[in-house]
């Protein structure tokens, strides 16, 4: 591949106008990376910003034909590199594709742009007394960003994570085809679903232009229980039971002692727990409820509420809606503290819910062995678990990562539960994953892609 | 293609034993068909009976390498022929893999073979207090069978469909090669997921030998709410009603006044509805409910029944429990009573929900413009009608049924919503769709199967 960069801008010109069409100096630096913290910045040949299906159907096909690398791009908010471009290459940001096309409150079903963000929509189905369901913990994350890493969040326990809440897609082949799978139906038994194929592809099957997201109605009240406990497997081992006692749970998350600590000492978090029990306290458990009705809240949370102190919680508390909402907000923050503190690297390992102690043991044993501090919060309720790595030697590092990767699939989970593979996580991937399975997704990926444009280094290094 | 009959039985044998290969006499009539009014029964060359996994990759190893048709079988209650085999072909039929191997009450997960029956599953999950929400109307169904066409049911407005349920699966590509895709975990972004797009690719693209269910607490309590209306508008109109007063209904069925006299007369249902109502009624509503809580069922049962009064019920009648579950058997009957009744084919068309009036009016313009009954109910809640088409010409009934799939697309929705295509609406699927999207599979298809053995004549014609 060799395009000419003169002859790409006349013709990403062409198809977007000169204003949309951003080269040289005009590339800003966060069009370089996202929040990844192992992979460089890059910069692109050019940046594009189409307003339309048909634009972006058309840089395609040009790209297409020459050969040119496409990554897209929402609002950069991404754990996994999953946006970084090639020097070569495209990159399609979506921020001007930024319109809430439709909220079908009969259909429940709301249908957007890519770059609509969570903040914007939920801003938007809040006075409607809707709710979109899928709350990863950054608000200015686009939709299409969240459709293309199957976003997840703390309200997964719930609502299960972006594949179960998106119903359609309108997506843009490498060739230039429009296709639109799926749409304002809730079931589908018509072929293969490409709906769910092209949702945490990570831009390399297809480029969303559209998204049909199921809407619900918003549960007016909400409570918050935290508990601490002594140990993380009795935080762990509750969380079945809280699953089983039919309260149907929002937000069933673990933070432990440190994170908790850094939360209270960098953004000023106070929860009123006593001194005493912050001492003994080695992990905390936050259950998170949401009801229609105030009584049944009320009766749900008093059941949480003893249930936590008979499976030995040291004390209970039900947050006052201000202290929980700080707790929540600290909590989706958990990232930048980990990074602020000079994290090295981020896992978001999944593992069946009931497995996590015996991961995090095993975490606790691979971190003394190699001399590193691992530490944490998770969504426990899916077993996810989100920890910051710290090792500033490469080697040791990636040694770390390996083997919690390779522990996490031993006990029947994978990589990554949200953040997706992007290139942070792929060269883990390629070494831990079943090579039959990786040779079945390369050759999903050729029936997609088959000049292999859409965004290269991801997932499969393309060379590999 | 042409293996020896002695040839392949002789390698059959091999891999299963003799008892477990049926040909020629043994071969008995229930393998030829599954419960499709308008594909032909076919006798396939053999049946094979694997009882592991193991044993179904050494069958599809030989059948790829020497281009045998293989064709999987569950339990053959499926309605659009996905189970009819070639007459050179090979029936893998699963009721030798029919175990329940795990019950995983801490991760809330069961673990079973495709054979499994839901009546099977169900029965050892009640006494659990565990419930698999996945009710499609025919209880000896198989899970594997569930799968492939995705299947859905009464109950799918609460808990979507069998993708929203099945978190992980084993399965066998023709090459031989055992995948082993999700597991007991709710999220995942770790490449493409394999699952979803094996879920409802009936057959065509591996073999499904072990599958992974979400489990829910049972709710101890139930009602149903049967409402009739004098217009079927009034119905649907009443459907989005339901959904946003946060009820959070099981089941939202329609049933029209040619299928509930029909389920009176033929199966003895008596609700205790008085003539002068009946007269009246051109459609009912039913609302049916679910609770851990009794005193929340009570307030949720009137709350529906209050509106439905202000929505214009002619009268609103709460089920005792033996009525109630008449009812919902009834209604799970419907496609015998139209079978009986002579129904020459059937639809199972999914459109947006607000849609169903206006595709119900289009059905109503289609059957008299075309000398045909059409008369049906259908999963209100989700947009998923479910017709009966009598006429008996096969031109005519041919032309009704395009025109009836072609209003369903029209109108945002899709050929099937739950049945699938198999070899009775895959010409339909093949006139109608989007040949950039029929394209597009069949390239997936050849990543998965690319000598073509699995299941050929269904979905894509293999000549097509």
């Amino acid at each position: 591949m060799a395009v000419v960069q003169a002859d790409l801008v006349k013709h990403l010109v062409a198809v977007v106008g000169a204003p949309n069409v951003l080269t040289g100096d005009a590339v800003k630096e966060e069009y370089t990376h996202d929040e990844v913290l192992t992979a460089a910045p890059v910069v692109p040949a050019a940046v594009v910003l189409p307003a339309s299906t048909d634009e972006v159907a058309a840089v395609l096909r040009y790209a297409d034909s020459e050969g040119v690398p496409v990554t897209a791009r929402g609002t950069g908010t991404g754990m996994s590199g999953a946006c970084i471009p090639q020097p070569d290459g495209i990159v399609v940001s979506f921020e001007r594709m930024n319109h809430i096309l439709e909220i079908d409150r009969e259909n429940s079903i709301a249908v957007v742009e890519p770059g609509v963000q969570l903040d914007q929509l939920d801003a938007a189905l809040a006075p409607l007394g809707l709710v979109y369901p899928v709350f990863p913990g950054e608000y200015s994350a686009s939709l299409g960003g969240n459709v293309s890493t199957n976003a997840g969040g703390m309200r997964a326990v719930k609502y299960g994570v972006t594949r179960h809440q998106v119903l359609g897609l309108e997506a843009v082949l490498p060739s230039g085809e429009v296709i639109q799978c799926g749409g304002k139906v809730i079931k589908l038994s018509t072929g293969y679903d490409l709906t769910q194929l092209v949702i945490g592809s990570e831009g390399t099957l297809a480029l969303v232009t559209k998204a049909y997201l199921k809407l619900y109605p918003r549960a007016p009240h909400g409570a918050t229980v935290l508990a601490p406990f002594t140990t993380l497997d009795e935080v762990t081992n509750a969380v079945p039971k809280v699953v089983a006692s039919g309260v149907g749970p929002l937000i069933l998350e673990y933070i432990d002692m440190l994170t908790l600590a850094a939360m209270s000492s960098q953004l000023g978090l106070e929860l009123g727990i006593p001194d005493d029990v912050k001492e003994r306290a080695f992990a905390y458990l936050v259950v998170g409820l949401e009801d229609t009705h105030l009584d049944r809240l009320e009766e749900d949370t008093h059941t949480v509420a003893s249930l936590m102190s008979e499976l030995g919680a040291i004390d209970v508390y039900v947050l006052p809606p201000a202290a929980a909402t700080s707790l929540i907000e600290a909590r989706e923050k958990a990232f930048w503290i980990a990074k602020a503190n000079g994290a090295d690297d981020i896992i978001d390992v999944v593992v069946p819910r009931a497995s996590v102690p015996e991961f995090m043991q095993r975490v606790g044993e691979i971190a003394s062995a190699n001399g590193a501090w691992i530490a944490g919060c998770g969504h426990a309720g899916d077993g996810n678990v989100h920890m910051a790595v710290f090792q500033k030697d490469d080697e040791a590092r990636q040694r770390i990562m390996t083997a919690l990767f390779r522990t996490g699939m031993e006990l029947g989970g994978a990589i990554s539960g949200e953040h997706g593979l992007g290139r942070a996580k792929n060269k883990y991937f390629l070494e831990l994953e079943d090579p039959a399975k990786i040779a079945l997704m390369r050759r999903i990926k050729a029936a997609f892609d088959p000049n292999g444009i859409l965004n290269p280094g991801t997932i499969f290094d393309r060379s590999g």
